[in-house]
């Protein structure tokens, strides 16, 4: 067998309870190919194998030619940000259920990886956002997204005030508990809870959905997906407004500053087994399939 | 003064209170100029002047360099769904509150009309949708439009039951009243209110809002603008669905027919007065100007 | 055995597949009480049998202790809109999926029905709307829902315009497709669509959901079960706005028509096995069951 | 002139700009009165009068027979909480926009302030909420709100995992950033925003709003004011929720504790200037009033 994939890299989390089993079983799918495998250093704990060499999730994105993320849509999130500057190709096995973004199951895993190695699967490129926070024109702190970046009062049931403005023309003022501003990619996580759309991964759009809207009129605003985004907090606020970037806090702004949010440079090539259908996704994991009966 | 534009028409909808005024107004605006001024003759009843000719709208279309709509939105739908075909650009001027898509009042227009004839306008493009209903393969009954297309039961609180396709990829089998199927121009207006993203008009882009779906969890979906949506009437309905464009029934579907929606090849363009913004009507119409007070 | 229903009737719809089946089940399981069976003579065509007495719904409204309706939650929204002025218990058998008013499956009937019938069973009361249409003052038409009583334009896609009062005192002047006024039984049918709480069996309350409101600040309203409810169709309406209950269209209003809507002084005996749970049946039919999988 | 308010009490918040001025007005107002009045002694710093007596404000919630609040609906929610176990009535004055509990405004002082006093108002009782964390069987810290009791993750785009059961019953298992546990007072406040219905102030009833759930399906619940509400926050979160009462954090849960709410014993008795509505303090603040101009 052969493949055009020489060197690939083997991602997870060492807390997810079968990974180092999981990461056997690659191991000897991977082993009657002529490839380089590279684990990730982080599950020296968990893992040896003289098959493989441990080495920084950095390296593995320089020299990998292809990634495989074991674990959720989390772990892969976690994992694009730090490939996309890379270009490395990633695919994601899922323990669990089935993922937006991780599309191998460990029991399907034995028939899709060789599949995949030998060439049959189906591409798409994500594309990331890059988020500054600006304090007197200062960039003070920055995070990368494949999901969404959130600006938020940093405490439930608090609003902030902001002013909204898309490639310098002014939106609106307004007081909530936040903003997310979401890729397609992540339409169908946090911004979807709260009232966004779901966008389909290829379209190039950013949805801005606001939190808990003081104004009952706010609605989710879908615009091209190379606008400049920018959230000037008002100087008004009491609080520092955390900005998260896919759910962690990266950083936090303060009153008077902006937090400017736009389309990253370096973009997510995500695999898939070949008959991958997001529609599909949708119907499993949003429910959807059963909808007639009854 | 002069003018690039050599032929202005203008419509109107004769209902309209004052409309014989405003057309008095414009062809006063207009007399300085060396144009020709076509007017619609339909309204022949409410209107003659010997400094304009009365014809069809679709000559109009055809031979006009500009078209001035006088009336509402919806006047400038209808006339949109004519004038498309033959490029011919489109501004509106609004008897009453302004509107998403008319953004001249009489009070402004002495001013507004010279200049945009002086060429201090901003243009922008809108693309429309073309609906086809098959049967059998065959198409049998076909519209257009700007705004939006509306498959549904014909009778509120029915539901029809159907399958949405996006280029040929099955979605979702569906029970709901129906579903709206929306342009950016068009997602300010019913897709709002049934939950429905607001779209910046520039974004190519297609929304379809189910309306009062049986299964909680579907939501809006938006997808490319260049997709090819098809949603399949099953065969066990018991009603014939009205296919409504732009809020008129222009088409009654049958039990096991399909309904095409797609991408019009020709697009509308739209001029506006120098300082137009998307978001200030938006911060009008949706009240969200005062969102800060208290 | 010993029960305290001594007269037993049995409702269905006749077009239902496997009626006739259930029927003769549900005889074999009356035979060894000493009890009188009445079955609605519209099953004459399908069911036949010297055990049981073929008479009208209304008489079995009229005579029977206990009914029993076979089908889904339509059947029984139907049967208790008649049975609901003779004050008789009702209890639901559902062929498919389990409704939220019907409860007991044809497998479960066997041991379920004779334990109902030795008083193992629990009782509730819902409450049912009455709703005439006032044309000067008088009454031109009237009828009753469990459910809801919906008035709309007629037409999906159309607007109605209206005012709302509720005990007389003026709430808004609206543009909407229509109004849901839904009780709790009817919180988990079209009014949830269209963006209505869930409201529990036993609240004394009424929700009126707007019907894709053109202002977008109008939302669902809950009041107090013994409100008096008043939608005036405006005078500047052109269509005739039909006013349905349970989904039927029962009575159409005219622009200057008023609807009336409140409770009705009778209300249904739901029966429901031991151990029924509201919240059950939301897990499984909305469902919630396994939302933290994954 | 004549009251059969004896005692006066005049609360506020000392940081409100032109309160030494609106307490003036009022003690003008008061002084043909043969009335006592007290102010709160935290207002001593800006305000000082031989006419008032300085005391607490608990000291003003057992000894007058009338509180007048002057500030925002904020300013009334903080009293209320204090003056509900003694009963006395509140009225708000409202130095900005109209609040849905303050509706008297400065302007309108001079008039309606002496109306209230000689018994021209009308009276309306508001529930409140009592809210009590349990660790172990034991309460370890309680509070209460008159508006909402917000169970929540503390950190926005951050999920909590509880079960809530109602009156014992279990209803759902949920992953959300938290839970708005509102009265009808709070129905137009904070739990509107997150998709909760309107509850008419008289209803005997409080609703549930999830924040942001996991699970599409899930919506609001409205329940029987009088039932027993229990939040078990699940010993597999890693995190510390807050819970708010009308806003303000309260109490801090841990994994494994259970948050309880129930209708307070006290209730709010909150006066209005004859002619009060409800529905149009809705169409002020919610701006229904205009909804069909266009």
């Amino acid at each position: 067998m052969h493949t055009a994939f020489k060197t690939i890299g083997l991602l997870g989390r060492h807390q997810q309870a079968d990974l180092a089993e999981v990461l056997e079983q690659l191991l000897q799918l991977l082993a009657p190919l002529a490839v380089d495998v590279l684990v990730e250093n982080d599950l020296a704990e968990i893992f040896h194998d003289d098959r493989a060499e441990m080495t920084t999730r950095e390296s593995i994105g320089a020299r990998a030619d292809l990634v495989i993320v074991i674990g959720g849509d989390g772990s892969l999130l976690s994992a694009a940000r730090t490939l996309a500057k890379y270009e490395t190709p990633v695919i994601g096995v899922n323990r669990g259920r089935l993922g937006f973004l991780t599309d191998i199951t460990p029991d399907d895993m034995s028939e899709q990886i060789p599949a995949v190695l030998a060439g049959q699967y189906e591409s798409e490129s994500r594309f990331l956002l890059d988020a500054d926070v600006l304090r007197n024109g200062k960039r003070i702190a920055s995070g990368d997204a494949l999901n969404d970046v959130v600006v938020n009062s940093g405490t439930s049931a608090r609003m902030i005030e902001y002013e909204l403005y898309i490639n310098d023309a002014f939106v609106y003022r307004q007081r909530a508990d936040g903003l997310i501003v979401s890729t397609p990619t992540g339409s169908t996580a946090y911004s979807l809870s709260g009232g966004g759309p779901i966008m389909h991964p290829a379209l190039d759009a950013i949805v801005l959905v606001p939190m808990f809207p003081h104004a009952l009129s706010s609605r989710p605003i879908v615009v091209d997906g190379n606008s400049d985004i920018r959230v000037d907090i008002l100087d008004r606020n009491h609080l520092h407004p955390p900005v998260t970037c896919d759910g962690h806090i990266t950083m936090i702004a303060a009153p008077g500053d902006s937090v400017h949010i736009r389309k990253k440079p370096d973009r997510m090539t995500l695999l898939h087994p070949v008959g991958h259908s997001f529609y599909a996704s949708c119907r499993d994991k949003l429910r959807w399939s059963n909808a007639l009966v009854n």
